[in-house]
């Protein structure tokens, strides 16, 4: 194990996310929140001092393989959470500092759950930081590490698929930076182009700039208690669900696209299924509640609001589920296990994973039958290999027992079982709420210390697919 | 397909169903219950007509393959359920049909879900009825046919596999037919055993049989509302207890304990962790649940019999979970879906499945690492072969597909989510019960005819093992 290389890294992202601070003194010096900037100021030095300590040797040997990559992806992650909650605490806006911890990770795993009864209470300079934890961390904080470093290091791949979502991640072009940068470039286009769409829909430039930052990593923190319900505007509701689906999509499409290879976007089948279960779940569920509301453009505009803010892990909300069927609360319960594209910046198991695990289900029943007429899983018409089979069925038994272990874990504490199950299903997927009933009763403020860093594992497994952390923590045995 | 073959079989079974309806007749005359005898005997003639139609002409080709297996052991599921379920409605018992079925499925596939609101109000015939449907479809009644049956013939293992529980089903002895008659010698011998000591401990005969067969197919149905709660006798909770904790172990491990092969059961990974479970278990829930008794013993035995109950699928109770801490009723839950060992009348996922897919987990994590490192799963100390990994993982993987359809199937009804899954759990791992408040509210009995169906679908589902069923009902495909 390179430990040097795992610091080294790590140095590189607390470097970028230090830097990052700054971006919320500007706005407090904007609104004149004087009284918050030492909050973020002593933050940022403090995350710079360690950052240049750690990289101002580079180490000999920059050998990274995957263990390292999954490793410094890890220990960063971590690092950067336990730094991040820091301006919470310091501004006494969230004075516990397990309740900031637990409300950043849910910013950077881009979650959305709360600790807050009040989050209008919070300040304008914390609330754009709150925000902006799920647009950084939508991405990858390690992303944006290797978009600004002009390596042309074939190893920094391992750290890539250590950040990345999906089952199978490859570069879009030889370089891994250049990779790094073309999707921080769509990413950051996607979000200046929500901005700008919710403006023109009347909201104030800062109400856009921290919708924009959340549904771009399909977070779900909105500055508001009822949140995109606030408006009131079928508008924003509408721009707001447009561009989730579209953060939800695997953001390679977007570049085959760039280059004019509209057949190889066509052609994927994970997309395809995503626009698919999109339709017929909105469809379903039009149906279903359509009696609930006074006109069926209304049941239809709802309805595909909260498909949307669920498959794609936002956890926007806009209406009471809890009032809706329990057949509806039962659909969108089964979309949150779903979730998004592969790498996009949406939560779940991943829409590919799924498609994989369905057809090994059946392709099992065929072997039942006949052993030795069974082929191979196919995916975008092409046969799977055997490791991505393998690698997406054991993800989902290891996503089920981590679930399983984290229920139990919570049980102890004022919780009943349905609602554990509801918080761990929330967290692990990186959804925010829960749906109707089934939901952790209010929010997550009123859990121990203890139930708090087990959700708080619960989002990071989620976020970055379970290996990492669990790699992290049994090092020892290495 | 041997269309002919499948109905053969289909006739042998229905023979041994439509013979032992007449020891209810037997009850019923001994109990001078003269009223009920019809509604016995009426549909023993029909079973045994029918029965003689399908098999009075031996086929020519007597070929049997998996595929012949699955699908006559499915349907002789179905066919003895409908028919199964006649006496209930004749006698007037349960006038709905679909309640009788449900009933009836509930009986053979060893789960004890009722939809009777007050069982006691049954006559002594139809109730000792329904808890023999416990024990026939506990060992299963197509291995009673094999077992009466002289045929050497090595294609009867397909049958054999289609009915037995567990990853990996294999003969005792060269002879299927004489596995079969070993395997059901020692469950009768079980029986009897039980029988005998609950007689000991004060029960008359008639309930001694009723909760020995019961115990025996770790079904749960008992003769009281309060179940075995009823006779307030640690001694008989006792004996349920360690009874249905025997059942619930791999029968082979009986027979090798006959044959002297005292190293080959002790070896036996399965058993060892079966019983390190419940060992485990029981004292944590004791210790959860230890200030709610008057004294520790009594807070163990009741700790005790409820993991037994849990675990082995059998849904038995003698206390009401709803007041123990939601971490011990979460602890219950998981218990649930581990279940019992394979070639058992137990139920759930069973410890061999649930192990593969542990140690399945765990390589996925070394395999991660280093991807030329791995070795493969062991079990017993022996490789697994592959075939059964991947069906063991597979297996978990259909399962929580099929459930996530069930709780969608049946949200439409009048049940909330967690009722409308738990009531799912609890009838695809064949248990009976829920857990505390996470419990389908009340019997089932208030649920519409389609729920019900699809509740009978995920009995029948969990006591064959998800591929029969399946397999019958996508025929037309092939």
């Amino acid at each position: 194990m390179n430990y040097r290389m795992i610091t080294y890294i790590m140095g590189q992202i607390l470097k970028v996310v230090g830097l990052c601070m700054l971006l919320p003194v500007v706005v407090g010096l904007i609104y004149h929140e004087h009284h918050v900037l030492l909050s973020f100021l002593i933050p940022f030095a403090i995350t710079i001092l360690i950052a240049v300590a750690f990289t101002i040797k580079k180490p000999k040997d920059n050998t990274v393989y995957s263990m390292e990559g999954f490793v410094s992806v890890a220990a960063s992650w971590i690092a950067m959470s336990a730094i991040g909650a820091l301006p919470f605490v310091i501004s006494g806006e969230i004075p516990n500092y397990f309740d900031a911890l637990f409300e950043t990770v849910s910013g950077f795993t881009t979650t959305g759950a709360t600790i807050l009864g009040d989050v209008e209470a919070m300040s304008r300079t914390c609330m754009f930081w709150r925000a902006f934890t799920h647009w950084l961390g939508g991405m990858g904080v390690l992303m944006f590490v290797l978009a600004i470093m002009s390596s042309n290091d074939s190893r920094t791949m391992h750290m890539m698929r250590a950040e990345c979502a999906g089952p199978n991640v490859g570069r879009l072009v030889s370089k891994s930076s250049f990779s790094a940068r073309i999707l921080y470039g769509i990413y950051i286009l996607l979000t200046l182009s929500e901005t700008g769409l919710l403006m023109i829909g009347g909201l104030p430039l800062y109400d856009a700039i921290v919708h924009a930052c959340s549904s771009a990593g399909t977070g779900g923190f909105s500055m508001w208690n009822d949140s995109i319900g606030h408006y009131q505007s079928p508008y924003v509701e509408m721009v707001v669900a447009i561009f989730i689906i579209l953060f939800g999509v695997n953001f390679n499409l977007y570049y085959y696209m760039m280059i004019k290879k509209f057949a190889l976007a066509y052609k994927n089948e994970e997309v395809r299924v995503y626009f698919g279960i999109i339709a017929i779940s909105t469809a379903i569920i039009t149906l279903s509640v359509m009696k609930q509301y006074a006109t069926v453009p209304e049941a239809l505009r709802k309805s595909f609001f909260m498909v949307a803010s669920t498959i794609t892990s936002a956890g926007f909300s806009t209406t009471d589920t809890g009032q809706w069927p329990v057949f509806a609360q039962t659909l969108l319960l089964l979309l949150m296990f779903i979730g998004s594209c592969g790498g996009s910046t949406g939560g779940g198991m991943k829409v590919s994973r799924i498609l994989i695990i369905v057809k090994t289900g059946i392709r099992e029943l065929r072997y039942i039958v006949s052993p030795h007429a069974v082929t191979s899983v196919k995916m975008d018409g092409k046969p799977v290999e055997k490791d991505v089979v393998r690698g997406a069925t054991n993800y989902f038994i290891l996503f089920m027992l981590l679930m399983a272990i984290s229920v139990l874990l919570i049980s102890h504490d004022r919780y009943s079982i349905e609602e554990s199950l509801s918080a761990v299903i929330t967290c692990m997927n990186n959804i925010g709420f829960g749906v109707g009933r089934f939901s952790p009763s209010g929010n997550l403020g009123g859990l121990d210390s203890f139930s708090k860093i087990v959700l708080c594992f619960d989002m990071l497994l989620g976020r970055l697919e379970i290996y990492p952390l669990i790699l992290l923590f049994s090092l020892k045995k290495n």
